[in-house]
């Protein structure tokens, strides 16, 4: 069995880590297959969305310490290895964000530290009821400050420093008052609400969700202003497509569209 | 009767959209009508406070598609149109966010695409129950990417991000809890709520209000040390205002302003 | 008594400000005893943690009007005053973001104004059941500009902005719910679960907190690919902390951490 297992449901790709026995953890061999798989998505127009679930226990239980305590054994002790691994985590984070397909974790268990960064990091997420959300590696000595990147742009300020400071987690109930999921179902339920969310993004044009999620991370930290004059350039190019001129035409016609995509 | 009616009652400007049978869409006409009359009213003291409503069943259904499908017409189809239009549609929401008067948004029906924009770039929205939020156009094939601007900077950003790639509608209770509005009331005590609101930041000086609410969304990008350099300028400002030292002394006299305002 | 009263519990520096006939405002000396205290503490690293309360019936109602006003007696109508007031206040919230401990606020009754600030400033905050929240300031004329710029980073911006315009109170639940405190408790419990809380974080490796809490700001307003290399650089470092290394190994080893700290 690989470590990640992808299976095509039409154009949406389903990932699901499967290192069940150490908790999905991101280990250099997740991480690479994790990275490599997202970048053959990355190129593939077949593809319209991701989900992203975990086998087993728990969704993603964060780095694999076992491995990383190994890494401190060179002449360095470590330093080089920990560099290049917070480098290629963080690398996978931001291909994610600026994958042309949107990202939906599908979360259940755990979702610990770095597992915890990439529910945050997904485009959107559901969760199973039961799953418990932490930034924990303050309870071992290590803060969580690349989880903190992505957690603390999706949840009040305040309750981040709690869950960083404290290493007490959230339930599913508290993430999604928080902002950190979408919403959650029951645990029967979680494969199919995930699913039925994906299908319902695969349904619009793949070249505009595209355009769309581009834009999204990159006026966020704009000034107004400016994020207006490219969100408004972003419309007009927007506007020229021709199946967009066609959904347009359809809903003033009260028809369904004929798009070519 | 006028594509926007204008009502005054005391320092509350009272404007209403007025093209119930298009869902006071944002036609040139309607920006046209709304951009004038805001310039107006930044260049009178005399007026306070904002309000915005539309007449008829929905508050604001976004751009006139048919219009903007009448521009394909021209040599670049469309293009400079839409560039205009875009331009004219972002100078208008900056125009409410730079109006030294708060703006208040009187929202029933829906409020979609550059609709459910305008909600957002108001300093403050009511809602009556059962209104229905959407930026929904990426049905149609174009994405909500302006209107994206301002809904990204009032509600989390996975609940944004699921809005603009899904085209579902938050209710008014869900756009309460997502910050989109202040609050929910019925459909009965909208307008009374809305004017009582009004009425309620009128009664403040207005020349205070101002410089808050300017001062409000520039310290907002800033850097935390810059903006307490900016702000405490404000302060130093506000408190040589004559009026101020007459709000203060009144305060510790127990006894009501004598303002000149 | 002390103006501000400090009791140490282990690692925890308990503060009080303590001029309850004065609903513990921020006059000079005020300002000048919680500046040197915490001055004091930044220094100190046997303290890990700081509560931060109020004695008597309010935990703080802002600045000291009644000297403000005799601030104006100078031949700049109290300009130069203010300004270097304001930038005393401005310091003093500053200093308690870059302080290395976490600072807990302990809040009941009011905290209006610049006391609503120091609420939103501190890193965590407890609330009692009955606690009234403002920035009322334009009540009397003054907008509370420099405590906008804590507030409007705490919580979402039709909030901040409502309450900055109509001087209104939000309640300790609303607070909560709005992201300016973690949450809520009966009076009687108050100064437990501030406690219990500032032991939680006590409990950690007080190195470990300092960097996390120092990386926490600074990655907040840094573009996500820049806030991701800086995050990168900390937990390097972090690993290799001697009491991290034992951290994690005593968590591999199913065993509790023998800290030097």
């Amino acid at each position: 069995m690989a470590i990640l297992e992808r299976c095509d449901t039409g154009a949406i790709a389903q990932l699901t880590m499967n290192a069940p026995e150490r908790l999905n953890c991101l280990s250099d061999e997740m991480l690479a297959a994790l990275q490599s798989e997202l970048d053959q998505i990355a190129a593939d127009p077949k593809i319209r969305v991701v989900t992203l679930a975990g086998a087993g226990k728990a969704f993603c239980a964060g780095h694999d310490l076992k491995q990383m305590t190994a890494g401190r054994t060179s002449d360095d002790k470590g330093r080089s290895y920990f560099a290049d691994l917070f480098q290629r985590c963080s690398n996978l984070m931001l291909t994610i964000q600026s994958l042309p397909q949107p990202v939906i974790a599908q979360v259940h268990g755990i979702a610990t530290a770095a597992g915890c960064q990439l529910v945050a990091t997904c485009d959107m997420a559901i969760a199973a009821e039961g799953t418990r959300f932490g930034v924990n590696g303050i309870n071992i000595g290590l803060f969580c400050s690349t989880p903190m990147v992505a957690l603390s742009r999706n949840i009040p300020r305040k309750k981040a420093f709690e869950m960083l400071t404290t290493g007490q987690f959230l339930t599913a109930t508290e993430a999604e008052a928080a902002g950190l999921v979408n919403r959650v179902v029951t645990p029967e339920l979680l494969d199919q609400e995930t699913l039925k969310l994906a299908e319902t993004v695969a349904g619009k044009l793949g070249s505009v969700v595209k355009i769309g999620k581009e834009a999204f991370y990159k006026q966020a930290t704009m000034p107004t202003e400016q994020a207006y004059d490219y969100a408004a350039d972003v419309m007009v190019q927007n506007m020229l497509f021709q199946d967009t001129e066609e959904g347009i035409q359809a809903f003033l016609d009260k028809r369904a569209p004929n798009w070519s995509q």
